[in-house]
């Protein structure tokens, strides 16, 4: 499918759904972001297909999106159904949820982390990669430094709304450029918890953009920051 | 004097040095930029002259800075000569000495502001200004923080490198939108200090951007992104 200018490729991996978007009528031989959804979405939300649009069209980059594990169309395990209801049952009586999440999608993520390296693999076959981006917060985040961490073809990421805790690990692997974004009244992620993961990437390069506002109020500026960062650090 | 399209243009105001940069050729009628100057530096750092020129010649603004008192053409006062001697005795020992610069020159602080204010009413008469930002890390912060909790005609700023201690009053007195630099690393403020004082402002737009380093460390990009903070806030 192709509209203003972008083509939407659907692909199936060995059973995982995605997408890629690139310039219509262009091929590979150009940078590549990773986009990572967030929790309770999948590789089209309307805020990642948004993000892939602009990386194309304001860049010329492109951009491929995959269902995690559970979400999207991928079935959800029973491990899966009994911690929805564990989280349903802290919600209800009022229980913070942000950590237990955060445990248990940092746990499983090596499915996700192959998933990723294979749609790689399988991408380069194409013409791609060549540099490669990743871009997800908060799920996208608890999966993505771990994958950052074990995958050198990404070479800069755009995390956030994620704690220190479970990607204690993994963070301190991680010395690619990074673009953190951190939400000050975040509900499900403790401010000091944030800001001890961005403080635990090793990095040289690394910048911290907190706003007021809770973990879905990302302001919309931060689209345009995140773009700026990707086009320096894959381009040129 | 004109370089490269850009005019510069020396004033004193009732013993105050200054200088203006704008569009040459060009007169008032434009937003303008207050540039407050560092410790140690005066109306004409480095610094802060690339700041005026990427003001003039990106965004067609005007620039005004001005020697605070005791920096550049301004004589130290006797104070000022005992503080710096009490500052230069606390290095020697190895003592901290960036909470005692604070607390000094915010004290301190009400003359820079009437300077200030002075230097806006005489531009006024010179078509300025229309809106109005300001733009200062370190010792621009400490006065800047009071500056523009008392004058409303600024209507955004960039701020940075600062404590909350001494400027906790003004910093709840902010509700313009701020962008605010903090280095991770910094030596003279710490991190807590600096991510405090961005708490206090009372702004409901306002932004923190950190990265790793010390106190002097700011990385180039971030003169990019101040300069589109203040696009925003100041045009149309």
């Amino acid at each position: 499918m192709t509209s203003d200018g972008v083509s939407e490729q659907d692909f199936t991996l060995d059973g995982v759904p995605g997408a890629l978007w690139s310039p219509a009528g262009a091929a590979g031989g150009r940078p590549l972001v990773l986009l990572g959804h967030g929790g309770g979405q999948h590789k089209k939300g309307p805020g990642l297909v948004a993000r892939a649009r602009r990386l194309v069209t304001d860049l010329g980059f492109a951009a491929a999106a995959i269902d995690m594990p559970g979400f999207g169309d991928r079935p959800k395990s029973e491990q899966d159904q009994r911690f929805l209801a564990e989280i349903a049952e802290l919600r209800a009586a009022g229980e913070p949820v942000g950590a237990r999440i955060a445990s248990y999608q940092v746990a499983r993520a090596g499915q996700a982390i192959a998933d990723w390296q294979a749609t790689l693999d399988a991408l380069a076959g194409l013409g791609y990669p060549g540099p490669t981006g990743y871009w997800g917060v908060s799920l996208g985040t608890l999966i993505g430094v771990p994958l950052a961490a074990a995958e050198p073809r990404i070479s800069a990421a755009v995390f956030g709304l994620a704690p220190h805790g479970p990607l204690a690990e993994a963070a301190a692997r991680i010395t690619i450029p990074v673009e953190f974004l951190l939400q000050w009244d975040d509900e499900l992620v403790p401010r000091a918890d944030g800001l001890a993961l961005f403080g635990a990437f090793a990095s040289a390069d690394k910048t911290l953009h907190a706003n007021p506002g809770r973990h879905a109020d990302v302001p919309a500026f931060e689209l345009d920051s995140s773009v700026r960062f990707l086009a320096r650090h894959l381009t040129g």
